[in-house]
Parts: structure tokens; sequence; C-alpha cells
């Protein structure tokens, strides 16, 4: 009988009516003939009242006390869920990191898996009792407890699927499945069926916040099916898989938009060799993330302009340090714009299908929008935009690549 | 240097400032040369929380996933403890109970300690590093979280203190001691500095709820020094140590009172061999535990009347079992009164003191109070009353026996 990870998010485990309707998805699939792994988050809420305890105690707390403390709100999921399903006549038992084991490296509070030991827990899938395993967590090799940074209840998902051979792993959220863009912005939206790991990982990180993009890297190395589907409704989800699966490709799958976004232009820069160096090195030493950038061809061979974006959170520092390398980079003039988002379309579908930036272009052309910044990748087009325009450049985008329901 | 074991209990690490003001407890020991191992009990109402979440999971939960839910709390605090520690300067760290070992056997929820491994602890001790050890839980041989039951930090308190040799376990709690009765029935109480094991376990297992018999009982056994102090005032509270300890002992060191009881008489049993069987087997079947006895001598030689004393809790169920038993143990009538109370009063000078019982029945008879039922062990003396005697009776005790404050 074929095996099967579920894992259920802070949402779907909000509270016992929560766990208890999440028993029963459990349960669903052991009668349809499942061997159920279930890996569970911490109930909605609990993990940031302990990093809130955590952060009372004092500055730059130790990372592996924060990990025991944080990682017992999954510790607590994973017991009651197994009672819920013992209560529906399972065979059940939790395991918590330390217990499978769930090997992770030793940089607590991000740590990243090394190796699962499934085969006690593979026995025991194949008698009947369901795992209920608690999410985000490991065990380092200092015999403590670690936790998986962001989106670590999805990496434990995917990685126990990985090392279980589950034939699918199915991600339970408060959402029904990833949209062609967000639907509160464009009711025409749709569910996606089915989308490639890579176009998930553009659109993760472009803002569809269901999948954390280190969990779907994970699944695309270890090649685990998975599925994003509602706790709430039983419909299907949409399929995350390999390219192979997917027979027909759609020239885009979805269109994003983030406004996250903010713009710096540095003004005739000297356009000596190394200069994007003496740019963007001192920037990666104060650990700002730069997105998009594009250098002007330089007009009088001695000075150029150079536009990039960062993250709005990082904007005050990453002109401070420019300000303060003035000197080395030699530039004229800066001008820093909080007010843009970025917009993008994604498809595996552009490799094959020339035109497809064209048509974004002309789009925005049409209703007025001024195109800032561009960046391409193999299958993304991202344009900066003045963030006014981001509701109606996402509606216009998803009407002429054919995304809207009927 | 001396090693020292200290116990916060829930109300001593309620919140935050609660947790940081028992650190500076720590610290204050640590400056004073001490090295020191803190035991930790959840935060105040954490577990009753947790405890409540189990329950609505359904009828007879699992042990093992209770144990596992449950243990969560001490979980957290002892992270936060660490924290609060390291936040004064202090070098420390946080264990639970899977990782010092701290071995039990697998009577989940209600686990005994069997063994703790302190060696790496005790290095780390000696290296003046201090060990925050989760109090209340364990783990079984089959490497799942137990935990100890009532009582059960205290217990890990003082099996830790035993363990590492330690020169005293100091229980923190809300109340600065032991007293010689309830203060807030006897204005005139006294704080009791020092107290032997079998008073305290007298008076814990009669009311006194600092100090559960479990833990008294095993420090007696393991020889390790007590006190009872409060986490607020910086006092010496009292000390629970062994007689040779106490060179001059008072005639009666405390009086206590149980409301907690329940008479049950029956009339006119028959007077045969095994009558007592027929009569207290059914209730020990029925887990109904049997307190203080009386039976007179039989008048006619072939009947006599029975009263015992049950806890009130306990008192419908004892009814129904010795009714349904009415048979086998031939009995006229039966009779059941919640209204009484048990009034005691401990003392190991009760030894080398005669007539601390009579002096005792006068000092009631003087108030006109109606002794029920009399039991006595050693070195204590027990009447039933009717409940409404209760505070005047332990004032008249408290005096009589020279216990009031000047």
């Amino acid at each position: 009988m074929a095996r099967l990870v579920q894992k259920f998010g802070g949402t779907s485990v909000a509270d016992v009516d929560c766990i208890k309707n999440a028993a029963l998805r459990v349960k669903a699939e052991v009668d349809a003939g499942h061997h159920v792994a279930v890996i569970v988050s911490a109930m909605a809420g609990v993990t940031n009242q302990m990093v809130d305890l955590v952060n009372q105690m004092g500055e730059l707390p130790d990372a592996r006390e924060y990990d025991s403390v944080v990682s017992s709100g999954e510790q607590v999921t994973a017991g009651l869920m197994a009672l819920a399903l013992q209560d529906l006549g399972l065979m059940a038992r939790s395991w918590l990191g330390w217990q499978v084991p769930i090997r992770s490296d030793t940089q607590h509070a991000k740590a990243r898996l090394m190796d699962i030991e499934v085969e006690e827990i593979g026995t025991r899938l194949d008698r009947g009792e369901i795992a209920v395993i608690a999410g985000f967590q490991g065990i380092g090799a200092d015999n403590r407890i670690t936790t998986l940074g962001r989106g670590g209840s999805d990496i434990s998902a995917v990685a126990m699927a990985g090392a279980l051979g589950a034939e699918r792993c199915d991600i339970y959220t408060d959402v029904d499945g990833v949209y062609t863009t967000d639907p509160r912005i464009v009711p025409k939206a749709q569910k996606i069926d089915k989308i490639t790991y890579e176009e998930m990982l553009e659109m993760a990180s472009l803002g569809a916040k269901v999948l954390h993009t280190r969990s779907v890297e994970l699944a695309m190395k270890m090649g685990v099916r998975l599925q994003v589907r509602s706790t709430f409704v039983p419909d299907d989800g949409t399929f995350v898989v390999s390219e192979d699966e997917i027979v027909e490709q759609q020239e885009v799958s979805g269109v994003t938009y983030s406004r996250d976004e903010a713009k710096i232009t540095l003004l005739r820069v000297s356009d000596n060799p190394g200069v994007a160096a003496n740019i963007f090195g001192p920037l990666a030493d104060a650990n700002v993330n730069v997105d998009m950038i594009v250098q002007n061809v330089s007009e009088n061979g001695k000075t150029t302009d150079l536009t990039f974006t960062v993250t709005r959170t990082d904007l005050k520092n990453a002109v401070s340090v420019l300000e303060a390398h003035k000197g080395e980079i030699e530039y004229d003039n800066l001008t820093a714009d909080d007010g843009v988002a970025k917009i993008s379309v994604v498809g595996v579908g552009m490799r094959s299908h020339a035109g497809i930036a064209q048509k974004m272009f002309q789009a925005l052309a049409e209703k007025g929008i001024n195109i800032q910044v561009i960046s391409t990748s193999e299958i993304k087009v991202s344009v900066l935009v003045d963030e006014e325009y981001t509701e109606l450049a996402v509606r216009a985008l998803h009407t002429v690549y054919g995304l809207d329901a009927d």
C-alpha cells in the first residue's frame, strides 16, 4: 500500500476542533488504503508567543535555548493529534525530532536537515500505525533540539516524504491551492491544477506565500510530489510536480506581484572596471539583498546611471551604506524610491513560446503603465512599475495571457 | 565548592518577571560560592491548560501522549530560565529529562524515577556552569517522555540533589516556610525553623500543602537536606532535616487539619473473623482509600459497630460499594457523614514526652468539642470532630502546646 505524508500548518491545527477536523482528513486517507505519516506545526499563534517570551529574556538569546523553547509548540500538537487519531479508533503515536531521530546540523534556529532514520517508523507504518511527527524540529550532534527556520514544518514534511518514499506529500493549509494570481486583486483568478517545481519556486519567491522556497527546492531535489490543499474543503488542490508530468504547457502559469520593493538609482557613476563590485560589495557586507539590477550603456564613455532594487526594510540601511562609500564609488547623486512594485509573469512555457515578454510590455503600455526596470530569467519576466499601478497591471496581464476564469 | 539544588515552583516562574526574579536568587547563591543546579516547574497554569487540551481529545487519553504534551511546560521554563541566567552574565544551559538522562520506569503519567546520570552535569557544574533542569519529567526505556505525577518537580529536585551530593535542596515557593499551623486560622502561627522528615511527612499528608509526601520520603531516604523558602523574600525558610540535627525537641511541632474527610459507620456488623476483610477488600478494589478505622469491642459477642473515614470525593463510591456487599458483610445499618474534620497534632517529641494525647483530649473537652474518632501513630494524634469546630479546635491546640507567637 502506498505511503502518504500529510502536513498540517498552524491554521489547520489552531484549536481542538481544528485538530479533530484534521484527524478526519487523515482517517479519510487511511480508509482509502494509505499508510500515513502526519507532520504537524504548532497551533496558530503559539510559536509567536514562544518567540516573544524568549525575546523578553534578554538581548541576542542563545539559539539553543530558543530552539528548546520554541519547538515545544509542535510537541504539543503532535501529542494532541495522536490522541485525536486514537479517538477515531486508529493506531497512532507521536514522534519528536530526537525520537525519530531527525538529524540536522547544529546551526540552531536555522538548522539544515541531514538525515532521517525512518526504519522504525516505516515498519510501524506497514503495520497500519500512523506516525505523527512534530514538524520544524530536529536534533543536532550536540544532542540538543534544533529548529529549521522559516517554513520548517514544510521542510520536515518533504524530507520525511522523501525518506519514506511516499507517493505524495500533501500540504494542508487555509487556502485550497495555488492561484494564477491573487484572487483579492483578480476575482477571475483560477486555482492551478498542476504546476512545475520551477514555476512554484518563482511564484513562492515572488510573493505567493503558500509554500516556502526551501521546501519546494527540497521536493524538486528529492522528486517528492507535492499537493497544496485546504484542510477545510475536500477538493483536490494544486499539484507541484516535475515538468514531464505536465503534458501541455501554457505560455504563462501565473502573475505575481510584490510591494516589498524599493528602487535606488545612482546617477552619473564613474564607468570604470570594478565599479559594480565597489557598489554591491559594501551592500553585501551590510546584509542587504539586491534583486533587480539595470546598468545603462555609458553615453559619454565616462559615466553611467545604475538602478537596482532592495527590499523596503533594507532601504534605509542601503542608502546609508552607499552614502558612506560615495568616495570609492564616485557618483553624482543618489535617488531612492519606495513607491514601486514588482510585477512578474511566470511559466515554463516561455522556453518554447516566443514573444511572451513583448506581449507583457505591450499590455502594460496599452494601460499607460510605465516600466521602470526589467529583469528576466528562463521562466520569468519581471518589471518594476509605480506602486499605484499594481492592481491594474496584474489584472491586465492576467487577461492577456488567457488566465481569467470563464 | 558545595553543590546546591534550587527548585522553583509554578508561582515562582509564573511570568517573565518572576523568572527574572528567580534568576537573581540563583545568582545570589552562585555569588556566595555555590555550584548550582536549578529545577523548574511549568509556569503557573500551563500544566492545567495542557491537561485540559489532552482531555478534550477524547476519553481515557494515552498516557504516553499525555506525558509528551504536558511535559512541554517545564521545557519552556527551563529554556527561559537558562536565558535569564545568561542575561545576568552567568554560564547556564537547559537540560530536558531525556538529555540528562533522568531515567524512570514506563508507568506514564505517574512514573517513578530509577536513575539519573549526573556525570556530565557534574563536570559542568564544577566548571561553574549552571544546569537548569526541566522538572517533573524523565525518559522511559521506551525512549518516550514520562512525567512523575503530583509533586513531580519536587521529586526531580530531591533526586537530583541526592545524585549530585548537594549540600542542600532549596524548594522555592510562594510561602516562606512551614508553619506551626494555618496562619489564616491562627494569626499567631509561627514559621518553623527546623522540622524532621517524619514530622514533615505527617504535616504534608495531613494537609500542609507545601511539600508533597513523595518528595519528603525520597529526601529522607537519600539524606537530602531540604529548605522550604519563599522566592519573594530573602529570609531563611524551614529546614527539613534528620532528627539528629534538631537538638531540643518540642512536644508538638504543628497542628494540622483536613476538611477532606467523611465518616462512615456500619451499625451492628456481625462480629465474625474476616469481617474487616469483607468490608475493606471491596473498598480497596474500588480504589477507595480508608484512613481512620475504629472498631468497638463487641458488646454482646455477636455484633459490633465499625467507623472509618474516607475522602469526601470517595464517599458516594464507598457507600454504594458497601451497599452492594451488604449480604457478605452482614450489617444492620449504614450512616454516612461528610460534615467532619480531622485535627492532628504532630511532633517527634511525643516519643519522649508522655501525656501529649491526654493534653489534646482535655483541651478539646474544655471547649466543648466532642471527639468522634481517635487514631494515633508514633509521632501523631488525630481526632475526628464536627466540621463546625475546626478553627476552634486548631486554635485551642495551638495555644495549649505553646506554639503561639509572643
